[in-house]
């Protein structure tokens, strides 16, 4: 039976009691592009938000190479040993452009994907960034009616990803290599400054050393930034998530921020402006589609836009005339 | 005679004949707020927009003490001087809340006001920052096709202010202090990362050698950053409005500035790519506005807001609901 086909009802439940099976079915609900999907998709998703909200969200992102798979694993197995239940989801814009995704090939996190605490989901392929986000802000919320307490969200660093990801975490980790300096200059305007933790990886053997100074260098200039959470001081750190140092620092790391940030009222605060900046992003983002559908926009938009562009014509009467069209009257 | 009541025809022939006071008429036409000038600012405009475009439009930002007025009036004299005819505007934020304006008090640049080729012009108060930002860019080229070839807007650095008066000029600078370091601590995010050029200012007497420290402190963290201007290496100067040093030094940086980047191609692509960008968040403020003014939304945005804030409600059923009602209908 296919969750497309099961009562809603069956769905909601079989997710609250933790079935993975279901879970996966009704993630797989969420991620249908198919109108007919939607109506079913929002139903059980109402029904479920009762359940959902009590977890840790943390977002982990990095360059490619900086090993966030490992980190991941090795950080998720601890978690899983010492009784938590852990969600690995990811936001993979090149996902929305190839169809692939950067956590399709499980066997990247092969001991994790094993563990019954586990469960790890790639991120969705196909349609708009806009699409990605929505079924993975979703999907968060299925996992925790699920029971799942810790949710990982990787994402690589690229185009608007980290920001979509900050959006939707309470705590936004960035993991780096050795060599702070040549790094930074390839590193993205502003990342450093979403980041409540900065964990230079694989901090082992030869690497030891060089890792240590990176994470001094990482802390001299972390010092000149505004930190990305009021009250909290982001920090480098090492860790090797080969040999498994540092990787229960971190979430002791993670523990006294949920334990600060809720103390201080910061924690749920975040929760309700982030929910209610991706409200109005939606609405933003729908207005726009909509009026990139209307015909008669269309129709003049690329000749108004280009005079625009050329400084032939100003904005304001652009927008003028564009919105006489757009409602079908001046206004 | 006002402005208001002279043929559109007479106020364009005077604005580019440079007659001041044709100008100042013409730029209070854009700055009314009644709608019914609007129709006859943006007849003018569009008739002004062919003289327009051919100045350099540089951006001056930097926190309150930082000595931007002094070194305005230093550059732009010095500018008026050479022969170049020298506008000033300004973005400020304060204005759309007090009425008041961070231009408002000419006598801040008095000797610059007297000169005659130089056009000094307070903020547009009242109104949203959304309209002082357009009647910035449309007072812009009223002074373009005045024949003032380098302009320079001021802004004090709140809110979003940097960013907008980024978007609309070709060189951005950021005026700053002595003691980088603790100076950093308080500055806004990303700031350093919109600038061309870092300029510490007061950079005379007891305060020259802590100016050159401070100059090779920021010099250090922009080896970090990305660079504001593709193919253009930011770097931290020093000058003493007070004394002249270093002011025609910046002239000469903004040159190079201006050849390399024409050259490249680059200059003119971020006039069409900042061109483009203000009419898409024309077009989204005004959908967001239309869409707010609904009454049918604002009879149940509020109960939807506080739902999705406290996770009772997903956003894409928010957002569904919302326009069911904005277009009345489903869809």
């Amino acid at each position: 039976v296919k969750a497309n086909d099961m009562k809603i009802d069956e769905i909601v439940g079989g997710v609250i009691q933790g079935d993975r099976s279901l879970l996966a079915r009704a993630i797989t609900l969420i991620e249908s592009n198919a109108p007919h999907h939607f109506e079913r998709a929002q139903e059980m998703l109402n029904n479920l938000l009762p359940h959902a909200g009590k977890s840790i969200r943390i977002g982990i992102t990095g360059v490619p190479g900086a090993g966030k798979s490992t980190f991941i694993e090795a950080f998720g197995q601890m978690l899983c040993e010492k009784g938590h239940r852990v969600a690995v989801l990811a936001v993979d814009p090149s996902s929305t452009m190839t169809g692939g995704s950067i956590l399709g090939d499980k066997t990247r996190m092969e001991n994790l994907v094993k563990h019954p605490n586990a469960f790890v989901r790639p991120s969705p392929s196909g349609g708009t960034l806009g699409g990605v986000h929505r079924k993975t802000r979703e999907t968060i919320a299925l996992c925790e009616a699920a029971g799942y307490d810790v949710i990982l969200i990787e994402t690589v660093g690229v185009g608007q990803s980290e920001v979509i990801v900050r959006g939707m975490v309470d705590f936004f980790m960035l993991l780096v290599l050795t060599g702070a300096g040549d790094e930074l200059q390839g590193m993205k305007k502003g990342i450093m400054e979403l980041a409540d933790a900065i964990v230079v990886n694989k901090a082992d053997g030869d690497n030891l050393s060089r890792a240590l100074k990176t994470k001094s260098e990482y802390n001299q200039i972390l010092h000149f930034l505004q930190p990305a959470t009021k009250g909290w001081e982001t920090e480098a750190y090492t860790c090797s998530s080969l040999q498994g140092d540092g990787i229960e620092d971190m979430w002791n790391v993670i523990g006294k921020f949920v334990t600060e940030t809720t103390k201080s009222g910061g924690f749920q605060t975040r929760r309700k402006t982030q929910a209610r900046e991706w409200l109005n992003s939606s609405i933003a983002d729908q207005l726009h589609q909509h009026f990139l559908q209307n015909q008669a926009v269309k129709d003049i938009l690329p000749q108004i836009m280009e005079d625009v562009m050329e400084e032939k014509r100003t904005v304001s009467s652009a927008v003028e005339l564009l919105f006489a069209k757009y409602t079908g009257r001046g206004f």
